[in-house]
């Protein structure tokens, strides 16, 4: 397209559900001004999505209809195809593979595709010398993935973590300000649409697991492993647990946390990890509440970079969707070479293996709920002792409605397979009524 | 260099100060991951500073060295020549027109001489085809220009502000957490190396109204205009002041504002200002503490981003410098056409009028030190009312070692005119000891 530079860069969207009718309203609204910043002018031509006769809220008459979505990466009049249907397989991957096949630049916020086919649809965008971009995959508006690819480029990064569900952050927070149960804040969730009827993706962890991924993959440069995400939602958090933190000086987030560690035998691993996590008062991640996220990478040379602001909704992520397709309509000319997706050619990005958590070191908080007899707190204290974990505090709080007595302890710095050995002498003991859980404090 | 993609990006650097030897370590440090990341190796070819025997704690000898930096530029195996040296005219600004004269890209991290000589620069390198680039200059590792130009790219910016200036927010936030006073406070920041000897560029806000001009530009495709920034400083701030607007629900930051306004005339009038600010305690932006800095970017349809972190020092300086390098590295090629340095030609850049402050409609704190007598307190309400300000509430304070009486009140939301006003009537009442202290409430 050298010669053609001021021509119109032309789009076809498919789907038009919340973030594909936020597109088209960005692209009307500001069309003017991206214009100006992209030296030429972004074009819908084309939208697909199941049911034609929907009320989206905006205008569809000037763009053509396509009732198969694969019809839209067909059309010469099209440069960009934009995928807003989700889902990880299915027809967001049937098209994401015609398109980049069809010569067309592709741009999704399909996480869980990326997730899934990141490498694989980015290995053939490559060959095809098509961009392939998915900034609204991560953390919605927050441009993070471009502030880790470019604005961190120089950097060694050593960890990468945040907050990237919105839902279960907007559940905690409420709960914390609320004092009020999981349960509850959930079905409120759901009714005010914070959250989706199946909550399970937001609530187990899942979504910020595939978010998680994709950042590790970026900020390491190595292969995306979305298999090998240790993931633990947050269903199991009590408004109890989160006055225990608030009075040690913490709060609860769900954090996903990756940083990838050399080994002797050269081989690198990647942790990645998505759990509930105490975090101190005085980190920024303890001041993000409601709906919002935030990532923060830390650099060997930058420092402690934090990117923070909304993780999801209409206009956020057509803001994150958009920014792509002006990135591509800035550069992509057919004779120049195109930045592959993750930063640097899929081939090579560095292959890793899980790393163990057992030898991790770092404090804990374990929570039990015993049975209200003598004796019980001698034997969570002998467990602790022969797994080798040493306590720091520990508070016993009086009796819950079903008669269980709940035991909070946070440990001194030590290892995790600690923990888990301490835990396993405890497994099967008729002392504890529910599993215990443990969460881990995230260090400063 | 379209067809020498993979060979070196052979960089000069003049100054190797602070930032000129970070420069130099990061480069050394994490060339194998930049090479990687940029398909070609950065190279430093040449550098220069004042005194070639100086240690600078990095080995200079595989490099070049210039006694004139402007001979850096004539090189004919330099590409970019990287500007580190500071100061808004003299050496820097010689260098930073001949290196782009002589074809070279050009990177600096110098706020005062893109403040004041930005747009004269960026129109000559874009006449020269050659890239110009400045992330360094605002809010040092923070890639916020990266974040506004490209991140935000789809998006109106409806305000954008932060804490650009650690200097003055490390004294702050210390004043907060001690109670001491601005002074006691400057003189360790000093001893400490948090504060030039000469603070003056800092603590009058005038560092911060540097970068501020630049953000604007940036944001609203407006013409920089660094002379039309009321800058106000941090001198008159006491821990008087920091105590009541914490009881208040505050805190009082150092921040740089800026929006743009439509007008009945068409002409674009552009507000801004940096002053210190009360902040609301549930506002992300009272939560960064020490030298650290945070620029806040309202888009109408991102929503606030936030992007925070280390705003100067060695690492993270050098961190937001080579990013611009890698930037070159991985777009500049002889034949394709080069992002502006403000993001749309100097040319299309809109021109605008420095907007009104007195029709603004905000909360204000104001506070007096008055003489302990009779009749004084009556004399500042019959002022308030006079100049149509209405106050929420009002708290006097006991007798100071000089036997002034301190009276701060907060208004309700009203036009600044107003306070202008009310205080002009009381200005020369021998009432008063010391002039009013007026800090703007930031508005959610
Ligand atoms: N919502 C957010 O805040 C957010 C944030 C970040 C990323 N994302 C991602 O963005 C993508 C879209 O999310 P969304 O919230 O906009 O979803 P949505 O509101 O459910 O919209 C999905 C759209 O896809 C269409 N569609 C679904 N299945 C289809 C099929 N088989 N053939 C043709 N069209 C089909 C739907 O058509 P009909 O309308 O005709 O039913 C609908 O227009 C997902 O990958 C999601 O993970 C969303
Ligand atoms: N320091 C930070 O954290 C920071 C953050 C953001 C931006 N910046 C900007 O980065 C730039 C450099 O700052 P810095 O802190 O590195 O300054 P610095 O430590 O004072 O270093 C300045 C360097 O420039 C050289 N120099 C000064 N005048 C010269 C002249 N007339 N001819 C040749 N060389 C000359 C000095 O040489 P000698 O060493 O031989 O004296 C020194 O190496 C400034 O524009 C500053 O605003 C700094």
């Amino acid at each position: 397209m050298s010669e053609t530079t001021k021509q119109p860069l032309r789009l076809a969207l498919a789907g038009l559900g919340t973030v594909g009718a936020g597109v088209i309203r960005l692209i009307e609204t500001n069309a003017a001004l991206i214009e100006r910043r992209c030296g030429r002018p972004l074009r819908i031509v084309a939208v697909s999505a199941r049911d034609r006769g929907k009320d989206r809220g905006v205008d569809l008459t000037p763009y053509a209809w396509e009732d198969d979505m694969t019809a839209l990466s067909a059309r010469d009049d099209v440069d960009v195809v934009v995928e807003l249907v989700g889902g990880s397989d299915g027809p967001a991957l049937t098209l994401a593979r015609k398109a980049i096949a069809d010569g067309k630049a592709f741009v999704t916020a399909n996480k869980a595709m990326i997730a899934h086919h990141g490498l694989g649809l980015a290995r053939v965008a490559e060959s095809a010398g098509v961009p392939m971009r998915f900034e609204a995959a991560v953390a919605g508006g927050i441009p993070v993935i471009k502030g880790l690819r470019e604005g961190a480029a120089a950097n060694e990064i050593e960890r990468v973590y945040g907050i990237l569900n919105g839902t279960c952050n907007y559940i905690l927070s409420t709960m914390e300000d609320t004092g009020r149960d999981f349960a509850d804040v959930l079905s409120e969730a759901q009714a005010m649409g914070f959250a989706e009827a199946d909550p399970t993706f937001d609530i187990d962890g899942i979504d910020a697991a595939h978010k998680l991924s994709i950042l590790a993959s970026i900020a390491f440069g190595t292969q995306l492993d979305f298999s090998s995400v240790d993931a633990v939602g947050i269903r199991r958090v009590l408004a109890a647990d989160i006055a225990q933190a608030e009075s040690l000086g913490y709060v609860i987030r769900l954090i996903g946390m990756a940083r990838v560690e050399g080994s002797e035998d050269g081989k690198k691993r990647l942790f990645q990890r998505v759990h509930p996590y105490l975090v101190p008062k005085n980190h920024p991640l303890a001041h993000v509440d409601g709906a919002t996220n935030a990532v923060v990478a830390e650099g060997n040379f930058s420092g402690r970079l934090l990117f923070q602001g909304a993780g999801a909704g209409d206009g956020p992520t057509a803001s994150a969707v958009v920014a792509d397709i002006i990135d591509i309509a800035r550069h992509w000319e057919s004779e120049n070479e195109i930045d592959p997706a993750f930063s640097i050619p899929v081939g090579e990005l560095d292959a890793t293996v899980p790393a163990q958590t057992g030898d991790r070191v770092g404090k804990a908080y374990l929570r039990f709920m015993v049975a209200d007899r003598p004796g019980v707190l001698a034997e969570l204290a002998a467990a602790m002792r022969d797994g080798g974990v040493s306590i720091e505090s520990l508070i016993q709080k009086g009796e819950g409605s079903d008669g269980a007595v709940m035991v909070a302890m946070v440990t001194h710095e030590g290892e995790e397979g600690c923990v888990v050995k301490a835990l396993d002498l405890l497994a099967g003991s008729d002392s504890l009524t529910e599993p215990p859980l443990v969460m881990h404090i995230l260090k400063q």
